[in-house]
């Protein structure tokens, strides 16, 4: 079985972009009290926005079930307040759930969260429990900068984030690291912020021991871990002139890589860098870059082609990267499609 | 001959730090008329400090002349006002000169830019004018995030920057794009906020046409261009989707990359996707990353070695990584160190 653990519902009906808008419309309307309010889809519509993009993917290139979450870009936390955030996770977490309850085969559910820039995390614990005790999800996508590219909250090794991650444990749920849009013109959202977000959250977690408070807790880092496998010898380097501990000792029981890199260079040298027990399949479909590379005549966000065209795998390691790492991440995948 | 087109002077005698302290002081003091001053600091300390440290690694490593610039982290442009950059960016500046001047045949000027957030880079004209015509340097350094982490000037891409860009074409000089220390407690400055700052610029040139408004102008991403070369094809792919040419037409007539990556895995992978006359040699020392690697042995830093390991190389290829690309991007590189 393959697994894809990074994907977003980038494609959903439009009544839900319809349904934002008039969110942040009431925003800048005084007279306006802000509710939930309710999105009308259908399942027919839910049915139609997933055949012909992800299950279609899904079928053409080989993969099983997709770790599915709304779309990251669409999380933009720094719009309204707490309570935005909140009606908008819930609409968007109930959608996710309605895609997993429609095709239990092919979807297992993530949540997002209700973060705002400056409201302490904690304020998310409750969306979190409802998703993963009602729903089933097994996750969460955490975002390191609810501030949309500023910067303002504190780092995530920060107390400020310690009521989140002590429900996380107790769930037994990993945290995508994962940023949103970015409200700040020097950063691009899928090019810059993202990639950045990776990066700097790495970063972070080299100069602190969030790991010895929190031993069983789980980080993806998506989009390949940003820049880190790339500069393994820097963040190795650094560490070691910090005095921590082998990065492998420090990080890695608790931090995982996804593959979201799309050109077979780079996928190389995660998969020389980083052990194969931290790689976890992944291709971020449908998602950040669509096209088609001339270089292969392939889509760039195809990744399954580069790990198959890394010779060196045993199928011991193939296993691990497209199913086996996986389910012992994300541990609550005992849904029908884990199951199958 | 090799030329690492990537050195700072973190070495500097302690006066230069004690000189910085007694500004940031005199910032806190109302009573303080903020002055230039002066340091003291002798030829016999300038020996001293880089005889036994960037000297003795250039002797070491076999490089011969390094393109040497004020500590970037140093820089701090967030500190202060754009009056505390001005006699920062002289004094580090006029050091630069001192050391080139008692060590032509080895090390060739860079300067330090008086850039302050939300001051208009025109004000750093005149300071690049007198290091390039007085001093005989041949680039600069310039950072697009003088707020150190928080992001508060406008993209490389926008006007903001036309006046500064005009000159450095006027004086074909190149800029590497290089942030200073991070005042953000999100940001670890060597191992976040650089690499950032480098994924962040090119991704900002991408979204641009920068390049055709200035056809000659030349910036160099450090830190072997941040995460870029890793995401080469999530760059190739985004710059696609966006209808941009091809990135070998759309940049990379202009943008160049250092080999500052600090293991063999990562210089296999800038080798092998970005265009050879796009790389320069450089190793950051003395710099980010100290200590050795207790996989090879040897200095983390120590960059020739990997590209000494490259097999793939032609004599002709390594000429130009050494060599003729740093010629060519620092074109007003004809000082004796240049025509040994």
């Amino acid at each position: 079985m393959i697994i894809d653990c990074h994907g977003h519902y980038t494609t959903a009906p439009k009544e839900l972009a319809a349904y934002r808008q008039t969110q942040i419309a009431g925003l800048s309307d005084p007279s306006s009290v802000p509710s939930r309010g309710t999105l009308h889809v259908s399942d027919d519509q839910i049915r139609e926005s997933l055949e012909n993009a992800q299950l279609r993917l899904q079928r053409e290139r080989g993969t099983d079930v997709t770790i599915f979450s709304p779309r990251a870009a669409g999380m933009a936390h720094h719009v309204g307040n707490a309570t935005t955030s909140l009606h908008w996770a819930q609409v968007c977490n109930e959608l996710i759930h309605r895609c997993c309850t429609l095709y239990p085969e092919n979807f297992v559910g993530v949540c997002q969260l209700p973060q705002s820039p400056g409201v302490a995390p904690q304020h998310c614990i409750e969306e979190l429990e409802r998703c993963v005790k009602d729903f089933g999800f097994v996750g969460c996508n955490l975002n390191p900068d609810p501030s949309g590219g500023y910067w303002t909250d504190p780092p995530l090794t920060d107390r400020w984030w310690y009521p989140f991650y002590e429900k996380m444990v107790e769930l037994d749920v990993p945290a995508m690291i994962h940023v949103s849009a970015s409200c700040n013109p020097n950063f691009h959202t899928t090019g810059g912020h993202y990639i950045n977000g990776d990066t700097t959250a790495f970063m972070q977690l080299i100069t602190a021991d969030l790991f010895k408070d929190f031993p069983t807790l789980k980080f993806i880092i998506p989009h390949g871990g940003g820049a880190v496998p790339y500069h393994w010898g820097r963040y190795r380097g650094l560490a070691q002139d910090m005095g921590r501990p082998p990065l492998t000792e420090h990080l890695l029981h608790n931090v995982f890589f996804d593959t979201c890199v799309y050109h077979l260079p780079g996928i190389e040298v995660l998969l020389k860098v980083i052990p194969v027990d931290n790689i976890l399949f992944a291709s971020e479909m449908v998602g950040a870059v669509r096209g088609i590379d001339p270089e292969t005549g392939h889509h760039f966000d195809d990744t399954k082609r580069y790990i198959d065209a890394i010779p060196s795998l045993s199928a011991e390691d193939r296993r691990k990267i497209f199913e086996g790492n996986a389910r012992r991440v994300y541990s609550r995948m005992t849904t029908p499609a884990g199951r199958r």
